[in-house]
């Protein structure tokens, strides 16, 4: 058997997400038939973990199997070869030979996902963005922000909390800043529950926007409260930004995917 | 009547250019009918200059006439007022009044345009660059753009010669650079001929590619050839990027408009 491990990015807006479906266009599915193409064989594709439609990935991560007497392939060759089956908006930046027992969700240790809030109208962004109208007071959105920080019960920031075994997560990192007429947010942990991002992003544009205190928010973290899913933000602005495996570095400086000029 | 400077922003990709035309989608079509509806009551407008089909703007000026008698808005009002009647891929940055006699492209004194040639395969990025798969050698793409600076007749470059008056043009400044795994051509002149910048730029394409020398670029330059209309860059990666009036600052250190990560 050949294993690889692939670093890919997609454009989430025509997809219904990562995860294959029987009948819809997904980035796992155009993945596994552009590698089954490629080997004319049998090949078995998993993710780091599921996005939703909608949402984009700098850089997911995946393994391929394929079956032993597959042909043997050199990683560039491989890489073109996958490229030139995609659609242009599913891209393989990287592929490598990894060991047999490589799983690139099980082995992943941390990800980290970026949300981008345009401040103003952009003819260019609206896949990339989430278009707030209000005027948003980043100063208390990274205070709130803050609070997200260690261990916490996200049940409230969660679509169908019923269906996990915990929700509890543990979040390593979070950072929002302007730049431009962006408002970038970014948070970093060992996982995620479904909708948990966008849901936080959706009760922080509430703080930005006055209507929640960053108390109020921490509130929201303690306790139980179904309001967090009327505030989902929009998926156009979120993206996978980075997974890491043992002994990755974290991601650098927070920069946007796509930049909202003043 | 009322007189009104506009700044506006479009991805051209949906459509066939900014002037307008019976049978197809314009950047200038569209925002005359936004004004029309805003308005009630017909408005020329005219713009700095025509952009091709699948070229984008990120700061056109245009012009907008309105009879007397129309309802006086304040600025804020029009902006908002035409962004809700405009598709999600025009979008005006800002309007204000204008002296009667304003003409968007009459009063021009420069034009910049912007282009991205990416080095790479891009899931973001295929309507605003042009990707190159050959190895470009940057610093010889330089060497040869310096070349295009000042007096020179640009025969050679431009679509349907025979029907300008004059096919001279003093280019001001030209910069070549690269930014992550895009090349970015700046050039900026009082005006363009048609498909100028896109076979400039398809010239320098094949001086990077080592097919020409900054040498034979430049005897381009000096003769007529009708190589460069083989050359024509795709218009995916040219923006408009500042048109600039009496008075007017020259545009600042030169950004991408859509970035490219390594």
């Amino acid at each position: 058997m050949q294993s690889w491990r692939l670093e890919v990015e997609y454009e989430g807006t025509r997809y219904a997400g990562w995860q294959r479906q029987p009948h819809a266009r997904t980035a796992q599915g155009e993945l596994a038939r552009a590698a089954e193409e490629f080997w004319q064989a049998r090949v078995e594709v998993g993710g780091s973990g599921r996005t939703d439609a909608g949402v984009h990935a700098l850089r997911q991560v995946a393994h391929l199997r394929v079956r032993a007497g597959a042909k043997d392939v050199r990683p560039a060759r491989l890489e073109a070869g996958l490229n030139a089956l995609l659609p242009h908006d599913i891209n393989v930046l990287r592929a490598r030979p990894a060991p047999p027992a490589f799983d690139a969700r099980r082995d992943a240790v941390a990800r980290f996902y970026l949300y981008q809030i345009a401040t103003r109208r952009t003819a260019f962004g609206k896949p990339f963005v989430w278009w707030v109208k209000d005027r948003l007071d980043v100063r208390a959105m990274s205070e709130a922000a803050a609070h997200v920080l260690g261990r916490h019960d996200f049940a409230s920031f969660c679509e169908s909390p019923e269906t996990q075994s915990s929700t509890v997560v543990r979040v390593e990192r979070v950072e929002v800043a302007a730049r431009g007429r962006l408002i970038l947010f970014r948070v970093g942990a060992s996982h995620f529950l479904w909708k948990m991002v966008r849901r936080v992003v959706g009760a922080l544009a509430e703080v930005g926007r006055g209507n929640l205190t960053p108390e109020d928010f921490r509130e929201l973290l303690r306790g139980r409260s179904r309001e967090p899913a009327a505030w989902t933000a929009p998926p156009s602005g979120l993206f996978l930004e980075r997974v890491l495996y043992p002994g990755d570095p974290p991601p650098g400086e927070l920069e946007p995917a796509f930049p909202v000029a003043d």
